[in-house]
């Protein structure tokens, strides 16, 4: 039932660093990507071209992709996606060589309102342009649908609302549609009915879900999704981020935590856990930081006794 | 596929405080256990009747036992079962008024040996007089078998391995087997095989799973377990406890997390959320440390914020 090949989408250099109150310097976000990609992840989401008056944590945005530009080559098989919340970003991100992009829409108005002061539809609107010129430079776009699971001003979300937003940025070009229990809030009965639904729409193999672990119920989900066929899944190396957006809500489900699993269901996600844990430690040892995943801890607590 | 009506039993106040290296005193136990009892609670395991002095955070366990009869009448349905590791312990719960035990045997001949000096077989053995004694005097007993997906010397465990012990305490006379992954090492797949290999010898109403957190699994392996039809559940209020045997075992899955899942999934554990995160709270308070259930965090920061 469970396909053998799931992908990882590492997401802690971008959705875990943007909410650092002190920026972390671009030399160490660069050496833990390099990290990230020599434990054998193939999709590492790497900053965000938002204005750096918003977040200053993400205005070294241009030098992080200038510098993977030159030190992965065209035939690097690792993805760098970084986000585009618009046109501007956009360009600034295509100017330094990115070569796939994400964009954002909400699964709730109220959300989508209060986070990027427009309707859901007016969002998507304002994708088009991004998704035209993206095809013309042959740029991949990945697209994000936030609350899919809940709003922290609407509670529950219907899983056909999701399905429609999802089915959109799908139609506009996005190659892959993560869905994102934003507030983590979610659990697998609801997981598995809203990939359910949103499978009439898009093939499940265009699909990826983004867990926040905020009620504990990220690992029971991605197992809920991987029972539904879904082989992409969003997470954060050592539990890295929350939304500083959505009240409430804590880390990213942690990486480790998911190949653990991934590992113990023989399912193969091509990454060396030790030196997933190395690179975690890290990042966790330069923010004095307890590292969130459990897995780092026991593996590292071991490594110690 | 999933039962409507899930049992949850309580450990945390034997399993958990068990381990604290201050003994919690009597009244706050109590305390803890009349809580736990208005939340809906219908199983809570009050102490062990160990040694005072191998053990003495359970020193007390004959007052729990005698406080607990005078104040839960006979016609209460709450369920106080206490741990009973040999026949000394047995008719001292006994003379207390327990009307429920709990013995406990390994899955791992390595486990038993370092855990209670003996062999698996020599273990069941020793229990049998507490079955006969407990038949007689109408006593229920319940069976725990430790290391059921790992143990920390010999490693992975064999499912029909687990079954063997597990089956023997079933044809003993325990109205219940719990499958305690003491290490916290399974994930979900292996907690599925695990099952339907037990469940080809003991009904699968009559096995209870019982999951530490230390990587991270608990809930997903718990989601697991009630997909293959187990519908009795262990865990610990605020995530307390570990094992103290057991190199690198951390806490208890928190009760509050598996009553959240089982809330979302529509299943009915009888258990009130915001009375249980109060219970957790309490005992998190006087023990002056942070809570391990993330929903009793979530719900707390909520309540304050």
């Amino acid at each position: 039932m469970l396909d053998n090949r799931v992908k990882i989408i590492e997401v802690g250099v971008r959705d875990g660093l943007q909410n650092e109150s002190t920026p972390v310097p671009t030399e160490i976000k660069l050496e833990l990507i390099n990290r990230l990609a020599q434990s054998g992840l193939g999709v590492i989401e790497a900053t965000s071209f938002v204005s750096p008056k918003w977040v200053p944590q993400m205005a070294d945005h241009q030098q992080i992709v200038e510098q993977l530009v030159q030190q992965y080559s065209a035939e690097s098989k690792i993805h760098f996606p970084v986000l585009t919340p618009n046109l501007k970003g956009f360009e600034n991100a295509r100017a330094a060589g990115a070569k796939e992009v994400a964009v954002f829409a909400a699964a709730s108005e109220s959300f989508s309102q209060k986070n990027i002061n427009c309707s859901i539809d007016e969002s998507i609107e304002r994708f088009k342009p991004i998704f035209e010129q993206a095809q013309t430079a042959g740029i991949r776009v990945r697209g994000y649908v936030s609350c899919v699971l809940g709003c922290p001003y609407e509670g529950e979300i219907s899983p056909e609302v999701v399905a429609k937003v999802a089915e959109k940025l799908y139609e506009c070009g996005s190659y892959e549609v993560s869905l994102g229990d934003t507030i983590g809030v979610g659990t697998p009965g609801k997981t598995k009915s809203l990939i359910e639904t949103i499978k009439n729409l898009i093939p499940v193999s265009n699909l990826a879900v983004h867990f926040h672990d905020t009620y504990g119920q990220a690992l029971a989900n991605i197992y809920a999704a991987l029972e539904s066929g879904v082989t992409n899944i969003d997470s954060s190396v050592a539990g890295l981020g929350g939304c500083p957006y959505a009240k409430g809500a804590s880390g990213n489900v942690a990486t480790e935590d998911v190949v653990y699993m991934l590992d113990g269901l023989g399912l193969d996600s091509g990454v060396n856990l030790d030196k997933l844990v190395d690179a975690g430690d890290y990042i966790s040892q330069y923010l004095n930081r307890p590292n969130n995943s459990k897995v780092a801890q026991a593996i590292l607590a071991k490594r110690t006794s």
